[in-house]
Parts: C-alpha cells; sequence; structure tokens
C-alpha cells in the first residue's frame, strides 16, 4: 500500500518536472524567435515567465524532499530522485539563460540592424534540439538517446567557437558595430550555457538509468 | 547505534564537501593571481585541479545517496542533505569558471600587454570573499551571515557592468586592442558567475537552517 503511494509521488515529481521542462522550453524558443523578430512583446513573455520558472522550481525540490522523507527508497529510485534534483537546477538556470537572451534582445532593439557573422536561430535550434532530446531520453529512461546529446554539444561549442573569432574580426574591422556584436556574442553564449545544461541532463539520465556516472567523462570512456 | 552512525556519515558528508570547497578556493585564488602575473604554471595548475574536483563531486553525491538509503532521516537532516547536493553541483562548476578563466589568461599570454579598464583583482577578490563567507555559513549553519552574501553580490554585478561598459568603450575607440578587451570581458563574466554560484550556496545554507526557502526571493522578502 505505502509502494503504491510512493510509486504515485515519483509518478507526480516526474511529471511536475516536465510542466517544468515545458515551460523553459518555451522560454527558449520565444528567445530564439524574439531574436529574429526583435519583437518586444515575445521579450516581456520571456521575462515574465522567470518567476513561475522559479516557484515550479521551489515545488519540485520540496517534493523530492518529501517523497525522501516517506520510507527507504531503492537504489534506482534514490538515483532517479537525485537526478530530478540535479534536472530542476538545471531547468531553472536555462530559463535564466533564455531571460538573458530577451534582455540583449531588448537592447538590440535600441541599436541599428546590421548584419553579424553569427547564425544565432541555427545555434538556438541546436541547443533546443539537445534540451528536447535530453529530456526525452528522461521521459523513456533511454541512456542511448541521452549520449547522443553529448555529440550534439561538440556541434554547439564549434559553432559558438566560430561565432566569437567571427565577431572578434568584425568589431576590429567595424568598430561602429562593436555593440551589436558584443549582444550576439553573449547571446551566443547563453545558448551554448543552455546546451551545457541539457548535457547535464543527459548525463543525469544516464546516471539514473545505469547506475554508472559519466559526468565528467567523454563518450569513448562510456563506449569504448 | 544506527543514529549515532548516522550522525557520523552526515558530519562526513560535511568534512568532504569542506575539502571540495578548498580545492576550488584554491583554484579560483591561483587564477586570479595567474591573472596578475600571467604566469603560465598557475594557469596549468588550475587546469589540473578540475578532474580532481570533478572527481570529488561524483564522491560527494555517491555519500549522499548513502545516507539517504540509510534510514528515514528527519526533515532537518534532509534539508541538509538536499544543500550539500546543490552546494556540491555550484561549487564543480566554479572550478569550471576557474579553469576557463586559465584558459582566457593563456591566450592573453600571446597578446601585447594593454592597460585595460577593468579591476580584474578585485572584482577577483570580492567574488572570492563571497565564496568564503558562504562557506563560513555552511560550516557554522549561520543564516545572517549568509544572507550579507546577497548584498556582496550587488556590488560584483555593478563592478561587471561597469566593466562591460568601459570594454566595450575601449573597443570601439582602440579596436586594436579588441582581442585582450574581449578576454578580460569573458573573465569578468566568469567572476560574476562564481558571484553568482556563491549566492547559490548561500540561499541553500538559509533553506537548511531556516527551512525556509529564500532562493528567488529579494532580501527584502526574507526581512521584512
Amino acid at each position: 500500500m505505502i509502494r503504491i503511494k510512493f510509486q504515485q509521488s515519483l509518478d507526480e515529481l516526474k511529471e511536475r518536472l516536465l510542466v517544468m521542462a515545458g515551460m523553459v522550453e518555451q522560454a527558449i524558443q520565444r528567445a530564439s524567435e524574439a531574436y529574429s523578430t526583435r519583437d518586444e512583446n515575445l521579450c516581456d513573455l520571456v521575462r515574465q515567465s522567470e518567476p513561475a520558472i522559479n516557484r515550479m522550481e521551489l515545488e519540485i525540490d520540496q517534493l523530492a524532499l518529501d517523497l525522501l522523507a516517506m520510507e527507504q527508497p531503492m537504489a534506482i529510485d534514490l538515483r532517479f530522485i537525485l537526478a530530478v534534483i540535479h534536472i530542476n537546477v538545471d531547468l531553472e538556470r536555462m530559463g535564466d539563460q533564455a531571460a538573458s537572451i530577451a534582455a540583449r534582445v531588448l537592447d538590440l532593439r535600441k541599436m541599428a540592424n546590421v548584419d553579424l557573422p553569427v547564425d544565432i536561430p541555427r545555434l538556438a535550434l541546436l541547443a533546443a534540439a539537445m534540451v528536447r532530446k535530453a529530456l526525452q531520453a528522461f521521459i523513456e529512461g533511454d541512456a542511448e538517446m541521452a549520449q547522443s546529446v553529448l555529440l550534439l554539444d561538440d556541434q554547439v561549442d564549434e559553432m559558438n567557437r566560430e561565432a566569437f573569432h567571427a565577431l572578434g574580426n568584425l568589431i576590429k574591422n567595424k568598430p561602429e558595430q562593436a555593440p551589436q556584436a558584443l549582444s550576439a556574442l553573449i547571446i551566443a553564449r547563453n545558448l551554448e550555457r543552455i546546451g551545457d545544461h541539457a548535457t547535464n541532463i543527459a548525463e543525469d539520465v544516464i546516471f539514473w538509468v545505469r547506475g554508472a556516472d559519466v559526468r565528467h567523462h567523454t563518450l569513448s570512456d562510456v563506449h569504448p
């Protein structure tokens, strides 16, 4: 009887985390669209979603604590709860990154529109795909899928390195465009950090499912 | 008898986290000194400490899991363990930031030395003070002290905003110094993020001690 109640609470915890994930995904998607369209309303929507995401983080932590207090969970349940606690933090910080992007877009709206040598929408698409895949892996408890997220991260990092060089050169050659270039640079880094958080989530999924900790290991350590 | 063993394990968990904190504090301090002296060996030391910090993170998580499996902890012990799990993540990410600073200093070594309008050593001192104070609050279970960290964070953010403007202007006026200015800009942001992590730790201490969650609240919410 107690066991059934415990299982229901685990399901509720998972469901709650997925609601939070949905809010964060929407914020990322809107922030990216706001960059493309320079839409002020979208920026406001992203910034307004932050308090709700923050509240959700606290609720999920409380739920996890309640679960831990309920009975002595089995090892795999403990790993699941630890994974949720970690993922919860990563999701909340992704929300912060999305809000930071929105704030930069509001800055950009005040500047002249110039051609920047960085494909922010593509970078955002990649980062969003990482988030989607990491969450899908979490939903299905699929460690293989989680590992594919780690490969996408290399692409995001590479794109970011290129953007950094290209924007640095632009600043040198056209210093009058420095404000725009700096804003784009920071948005690119925001997106890179969203990718990093997705990677963290993927690693937490692998830890939960396999019981093996892959954090801080390269892919070749996992699949020799 | 079991209770005594549990208490010992809690103490061990705390001790382990403080060892990790010491490694991270050293990395931050060395990264800052490396910036001032452009010392290559210091940069290498910081970068080499990262794997050890990462291993420590995994050990601490495992210890926390073992504790949660041991018996049904009381509410305050649960909050303590949750705080440790959170602080553990923040410490590890601070280590990443220190390593990132060291990498930037290695870049700077290849560039001409120029006068930059940002006092990185002072910013580093402030960030390190936040970390020290947050950890002291953790050691002593002192929520008042933890709250003082939140005030320091405003100073760090303000210094960073100033640095951002000053470096942006430098880039516009002396584009040939853009590479140095961009590196300093990123180091300033690395330090700001270290301050953010210290803030997170302080909030976790308050949550553990008071049972009240102050994350995402302003100081005036806590002390009306």
